[in-house]
């Protein structure tokens, strides 16, 4: 299996009036992203508004995403479901349509418990047919998590081989770490600081705000897998204020916003969600600004 | 507009192997409830699990119980998305098939300002063509909820005129009731106590457990219309015990479990949810049992 | 043992710039209360800002009550500790001061387990002497909560006699009144519709609000120990807009303000905590008007 | 002012059964913190169960460590109250018995708003007379946090030069760091991974682990100083098993048990606390055993 690692920006998903994903704007941006030299790309993460999409829409978003990329970087399509039968046949379709590996997430309506959570990815998995799966957690807007024994049983199956974790909590990073060793490898999400997530381990991040500043997410990576770490926090604290504010909105509304200054017609998210309001414009343009992107 | 109150059993979804509705054993249901006297059934509520059904299931389960229904009681369909576009065409979908109205959940991934929620809710009622609307509220399983003024402003809408909610306060029962006398009526969730909410001024209850003890819901309804508080806690006191038994299970297991212990081969809840174990449901067969269903 | 029912106001706590009790504001307003007729009295509950008095503090507040009531109603003082040793001190003292029931409250700083929580209530029942106790329960500020086995157990020692639940939750009320019966009575809190907890067993209730309504509330209770319970929602629906505004702002600025808009000098929340602002004055103030009470 | 920085172990609170502090076991286990090279003491953070003592109790154990200390290190201790007079007191009564900082905790029952939570904490400030202050923030056990604008805004009060955060949120301190450069300096917590947190400019950490492997942390605050960051993670990694224990028991059995295995007679957590059971124990006992302090 080939080994992922460094800077795979999470893509927004462009969504014209008619409900159909703009292709030529889409392919834009990954040409733009392969450009600046980032590792791979994720179509349908949180970032890719997939809870906002039906099934039709997201395998669109992955066969445009694969033909944009044109095999020079892997891509890792996000699957999300609250049921196995429905994960499983997404997963099918996106590794259909070319995909290199899966971001498996969980929905969820009711409860589950740890059995019923690790049943769910294991089915991903083995529906993958042996493609590598990125476990995906986040508990700030999914109503299941995934525990650290789960996490640690996950680890031994074979294609299972990443996770990004999007709770605010490194620890929690560490304890992973240490438990799947040898077996699984951590991204850092844009809720964690990508330094820190590098110097206990990590091989990358996979994030939404590097859409917007790829060069300078990819000059850091480089900066801590040579164990330069001064330069890797002289690099991330100009970039921490991008993390800021998209802590501070709606990610999928301040993503379109930034690509938007930056050229890029992806147009706004879908409602009822609301674009940002002109203030939150006008204070994603200074950062911008100020790392240079703008 | 017609006038609801009483008891609106929230449906299953009996779902086969094979992802198809199981439409005789749904059909044997709708029966079996119009046969008790109940005065409405509710397709797709939370207990129908309309989270885990993609919209040609959800649809499917609309026309079997309109169809089974005959005109003899109304049905109104439960619509759930994250979009707007996709909640209006839910809709229009449900009154083709002859849903009489709308049972109108908002679902949601990243957090709404009540504007939006406020938009999403009024789009709904303007593509239900004047045919009347339930607006569903659950903070418990659901993301975006209702806020007092949000569900006031919506109260003026005409076709807006029913709310049920299934938070367990229910003294934001009595500020919703005083907030919209004469432009909106509230129904009971199984999260609250029916005599209760009859006594605030609820017109009824749409909820799971009304499908496994539907004569006796309709008797204690009988009773609180009447006035006769004495005798509808007299009923309400023995029924309490299914609710606790929902609130301390999965909702849509319990209800597929004492379903079958009932004869209606409904199945289990979709995977990976998980079926009650055994002595959760040699639990629901005692107090089955106590209150003479079983 | 004797029986408690009816009205029980929770009792502000006025304090002086330099820390000490205003024994005569507190004593103008006991003897305003029991001039209303009202059943008992509460001091130190949540309204009465034990989380603010030191313990010398709290015994003035006691003393200074019984002083007041002169053996003609009940008076339950607050308990409320992080240990046992201090609970059981605080028990003794009150007691000795001539308390005739005492209001147990657990508080937290780390997470406790069941058995810890009944091993704190089952020491300050002891500590009693056999005077009745109220179990307390308010899950919005306390970080330990009993769980209806523990509610089950200590409902069996003898002089636990009585509970009062300040959650929004009225269902998980009868879930106790059900396992208890017998054994164990239930009192309303602000958070809960008086009206519907008298409904389902109830036998009176504690709560700030009583203090500013004591004669419209022992009017509601009166209509509602009838069984008049036309009359009591009648009584209820105007009285609710006093617990909306109790839960919208802080319960401590809410009574106090309250209090000096009728004439009693008992001064603002102790800091940090901030007086109510200008227009939520205003709003209380319209409310009082409107029930007549201003 | 001196500048703080380097280990500051929290010291546990050894209390007996007639509710006063063991002095004796107290003074040596201060003696061994320093004999092992700690730069600084902090008794009264949550380790040290202030919760749980009175001001009598509290001022007993500062007294205590001032007095074992005789001025090898600074001594911070914690001041933890709902009310800003008591605070000012708790401030000046630990400053007169030679207390060379303070760790300003703030207790809440009703909610705080921002302008509140301000006030307290420069009211702390001013009453300490000039020395030093840590804010402490813990967002897990505390009804109050800090924001990052009252931060900001405190940063620029002379004294309020620290700040000590319990939340597992590391990005949140990168975010304090950015803000309030130059005028206020951060310690980690338990609940963060030390190496990180002095990646990114914390200055060292104040927490209740360090009570028990003191030389493993100093070295790791050395290696992180230096910059040697291969080395602070060879350090870092094994001694985050023991944070991990603290994070799955409560704090306080975690501690007193570790220490009683080293030979250390703490006693056990105040009652209705409850002491570590047998397996919780021999699962310390292992981790102490694999870092070499057992």
């Amino acid at each position: 299996m080939t080994s992922f690692s460094g800077v795979f920006p999470y893509l927004v998903s462009p969504v014209g009036p008619d409900g159909s994903i703009n292709k030529p704007v889409l392919t834009a941006l990954v040409e733009h992203l392969i450009d600046c030299g980032v590792q791979g790309l994720t179509p349908l993460g949180s970032t890719g508004e997939f809870a906002y999409l039906n099934n039709h829409q997201r395998l669109d978003v992955v066969r445009t995403v694969v033909a944009a990329a044109r095999g020079r970087v892997p891509v890792i399509a996000g699957v999300a479901s609250t049921t196995v039968q429905d994960a499983e046949q997404q997963t099918r379709a996106c590794l259909d349509a070319g995909a290199d590996g899966i971001l498996a997430i969980l929905e969820a309506y009711f409860p589950l418990n740890d059995e019923a959570i690790e049943h769910y990815f294991r089915a991903i998995a083995a529906a993958a047919d042996n493609k590598p799966l990125v476990l995906y957690t986040n508990p700030q807007f999914q109503r299941a998590d995934l525990s650290l024994p789960v996490i640690e049983r996950l680890s031994h199956v074979e294609n299972i081989a990443y996770l990004k974790d999007a709770s605010t909590n490194t620890g929690r990073l560490l304890s992973i770490i240490e438990r799947t060793r040898g077996r699984m490898q951590v991204f850092s999400a844009s809720a964690h600081i990508p330094a820190c997530v590098m110097l206990i381990g990590g091989v990358g991040w996979m994030a939404g705000p590097a859409c917007i500043v790829p060069q300078q997410s990819i000059a850091l990576w480089r900066a801590a897998a040579a164990g330069d770490w001064t330069q890797a926090m002289a690099l991330q604290r100009p970039l921490w204020r991008i993390n800021e504010i998209f802590a501070k909105y709606s990610v999928a509304a301040c993503i379109k916003a930034a690509l938007q200054l930056q050229g890029f017609a992806v147009g706004d998210p879908l409602p009822p969600q609301q674009p940002l309001n002109h203030a939150a414009r006008e204070e994603i343009a200074a950062v911008l600004r100020d790392v240079g992107v703008l």
